[in-house]
């Protein structure tokens, strides 16, 4: 028996087992070198391999092309939130925004800082519960960049499928927390980005896919740790990087590989949404807030009839080993993040106390 | 019989022991909660409790006064080069740098896109062979603070006491390599920052100390994640922190208070570097380039008579388990890189072998 418990929160969120018990290995000593991972100098033989294993099964797992570096850094998406801008969008220049939640108003701000944003649609109306849908964007004339947030924790909707921008304009992405939890057309792309601390690993470290063509466009004059052509050029070893994040987010990479890909990966988390959707669906006493077509794989939102359920729910399920199913404060409610090592026995046993508290308040 | 080697590595460095045979029990499952601590939300109870022990451990061992903030961040000192000036910098004042080192000047390139640098001394005619004497120091008129790199792991030398800066002027420290390794009058600093890699635990974190008033200085038009206000005021939750290493560098402030504090540590530390140095001023193939006065107590660089014994000493030391021992490829010969977590019985190890290496070629 584990004595582990399932974990529902949004992130850090769960990681996979089989993971972790490596990890408590080479936490004392890696691959027999007599020391642990997270004391390996970043420019010796040991973790120049992690680092390289890392990229590669990353590459092979999302099928990267070769004109896109990937890259490790720091400061999470929040501070992608800046770089982007600070490296993508010229002064005299605008960005579009789609914004559908939170984050992606976050994002908004910070482009702010550097130049003019056209907020191309937003969600922000019908408190964000859907994903626009082609017909409703309006692009600038001729922006830098459209930038958007593929999956929305706080409200649980998502992308099905990339917005076409306009011809020529590099697409960016937030992806930190769907990124690599199904197949991903990285052509589609001019930059992707994700915090690690959903789908990839620990948090401390943030997942850059850039092409190579705008590693180069940002001025020389921004600080050096906050230029990609810093990073690019160095192999995200221009300083010391967070190298224990960077070598678990290898051995992630490295067990979604081992458990079928990113194909076999979709099917488990439609499979593990399925389960919860379905219950919702026909359930009297719970309902998914998120509309039909935009609907969150990785974070199922729900609410009971009442706010005195919710919280009776929340505090039920903790007690029987079901954690982290509060909502967002800003919405309220339950939400049940899925991610890729979320394992389907644990949305089992979910849907399971959701019927049994069902019948019980019914 | 331990299965781990001696690591002499500047940075990522060895950690304590006992800490990681904890963090193994902990990336499974911490306090009996049934989730890891790299799976933990940082807004939940759990990690609350590991950041705020972390913060006071911190406090209570480098006697940190009220009207100081202690913030974990992310980029590493080389994020803070740029994060100091932009925040403490502004456009029509000067800001002093004392030179002693190649991370002094990474520093001072960073500044200089912000606003004027004076640089008020250099080690660089004398290859950064010492620290320079107050005598040595000229101020600009009105600095809006005073910048210094505390100890220089390339060259091995190391600031014995604080430089006095002009009256009612901030000093600022990149103290990164040797941080904790000896009490710490923090009233004499505005701000200290340290990179975690060398004496506080993984790399990924940065750990800043700001006096209050400095906290608020910088402009508001800064990207939010590069203001120092913003992590003060959340606590440094702003957003996902790197929260592995944090956990581990809260261990490290317990490690460092139970083993006797902050003077027990500087004793053990100057024990450490005596059998060195004392074995070098003795030695006829061995000798340490620093000059007596800056020594460096955290690293110990030395050369041999000729490269090609270097070669075969760091080759030979390797081989017995003893790593890490090459010097940075700017200075050449040999470096023992001594932090807190580097016990005296890998140091006698190096010398016993450093005198049987002796007789062997002479």
């Amino acid at each position: 028996m584990s004595d582990r418990i399932h974990n529902f929160g949004a992130g850090p969120a769960v990681l996979p087992e089989p993971v972790l018990r490596q990890a408590q290995q080479d936490l004392w000593n890696i691959a027999g070198s007599g020391i642990g991972i997270a004391e390996h100098s970043h420019r010796g033989k040991v973790f120049d391999r992690v680092i390289a294993e890392a990229e590669q099964a990353c590459r092979e797992l999302a099928g990267i092309p070769d004109n896109y570096k990937v890259l490790f850094l720091q400061g999470g998406a929040s501070l992608q939130f800046a770089m982007v801008p600070m490296n993508l969008l010229p002064k005299d220049r605008t960005a579009d925004y789609l914004v559908t939640g939170v984050w992606s108003e976050k994002a908004v701000k910070e482009a702010k800082l550097f130049g003019a944003v056209h907020e191309a649609v937003s969600g922000k109306p019908n408190g964000f519960a859907s994903i626009p849908a082609a017909g409703e964007i309006s692009y600038s004339a001729n922006p830098a960049y459209v930038h958007l947030t593929t999956n929305n924790t706080i409200y649980g909707t998502q992308w099905a499928t990339e917005p076409v921008p306009p011809a020529g304009v590099p697409l960016v992405a937030d992806t930190s927390s769907d990124i690599l939890s199904r197949p991903l057309d990285v052509r589609k792309y001019g930059l992707i980005y994700a915090g690690a601390q959903k789908n990839l690993g620990p948090s401390g470290v943030v997942l850059v896919i850039i092409r190579e063509d705008l590693v180069e466009v940002g001025p020389k004059t921004l600080p050096t740790m906050l230029q990609y052509r810093t990073h690019a050029g160095e192999r995200s070893l221009y300083n010391t990087p967070p190298t224990f994040g960077i070598y678990m987010m290898g051995q992630v990479f490295k067990w979604i590989r081992d458990t079928g890909g990113l194909a076999a990966m979709a099917e488990r988390n439609a499979g593990k949404a399925k389960l919860l959707y379905d219950f919702l669906d026909g359930s009297r006493l719970f309902r998914a807030p998120a509309e039909r077509g935009s609907r969150s794989l990785m974070n199922v939102c729900f609410r009971a009839t009442t706010e005195e359920l919710e919280t009776k729910f929340i505090s039920e399920a903790t007690r029987r080993g079901l954690d982290g199913l509060k909502g967002h404060r800003s919405a309220g409610g339950m939400r049940a993040s899925i991610y890729n090592a979320c394992p389907r026995a644990a949305v089992e046993a979910l849907v399971g106390f959701m019927q049994e508290f069902e019948r019980a308040h019914s």
